[in-house]
């Protein structure tokens, strides 16, 4: 099961592949952000990000693809933009038939951490030491893309997917998850 | 000059196609609604909405797509739907190398009806009239997407992508335009 983690951003958005089987430990397959010059135009901006998500989209060949979930009431300043390279990268996964998973910021904190309000400095260094890797994952996006992946990774089994839909689809094991996922927005 | 104007939303998006030059009568050459099933998960929502957009594209040839621009303070309920189809507008645009532009709900009521804060109903009123239609153009998506054309086509000269630049990039006309748009958004 191989793992693509988007933290969206239109001036950065981290990009973090990571394999991962159940009673498996966990791997790091590739991580590093998509930029966009502020100086273009959106449009121009955003066609940029989208081509290098489809090209690791091409190379990773990824199982599913894991997206940070953006809220209306994050930063108010580049919102739109991280809303925007959210859709494309959905859309990106979608037009090559590869489940795209939605995971809030403090689901994939308490994945990683144990705690849903943990700060950056706590992700980056859980995912160094879940991945084993030698140095800190930087920049920040960069590790939250991986830190998405391994979240996504250790979820509830049957749950791909169960943030995007309404609440009346849901088995009792989703419906679950979801509880959790929406107690920890209200903690978050 | 044929303008494919797109008023973005997740369940229904507005789109209208309107042909006009300086000093010709405009015309309208189709109107329509892309949707998406809301039961559906976001990601197939998105790229059904993207494949109706580039079904418009493809038959309708346009030589300018105008976007709505999205605010992150609109309905929270579904402002990140709606900046996600924006996004997506923009892209399948960028893809074609068709120029791209924003405008803002009061520019676009501004210039349809000579008030930033027209209703609804005085917007779908102006748009028959200014393109000489048999009945009121429904539903309201529809017609917004007409108006924001016909803003599009009536813009200042060489204001094309204007509201996209960052301030510093701007020519004298350019910011005179801008600050017009930002006076609107402060009213509207």
């Amino acid at each position: 099961m191989r793992v693509l983690g988007v933290d969206p951003g239109l001036t950065r958005c981290g990009l973090g592949v990571v394999d991962g089987l159940p009673s498996r430990q966990l791997a790091m397959v590739a991580v590093g952000v998509a930029t966009s010059d502020a100086l273009w135009d959106v449009d121009q901006r955003l066609l940029s990000i989208e081509r290098q998500i489809e090209e690791w989209l091409e190379e990773h060949a990824p199982d599913a693809v894991a997206v940070e979930r953006v809220f209306a009431q994050q930063n108010l300043r580049t919102v739109m933009g991280t809303a925007q390279v959210a859709g494309i990268a959905m859309v990106a996964a979608a037009r090559r038939r590869i489940p795209v998973a939605l995971h809030t910021p403090s689901e994939v904190k308490a994945a990683v951490t144990g705690n849903g309000r943990a700060d950056k400095a706590q992700v980056q260094t859980m995912v160094q030491r879940l991945l084993r890797l030698d140095v800190l994952p930087r920049p920040a996006d960069a590790a939250d893309a991986l830190a998405l992946a391994v979240c996504h990774l250790w979820r509830p089994a049957g749950a791909l997917g169960t943030p995007q839909r309404a609440p009346g689809s849901l088995t009792a094991a989703q419906r679950a998850w979801a509880t959790a996922e929406q107690a920890a927005r209200r903690r978050g």
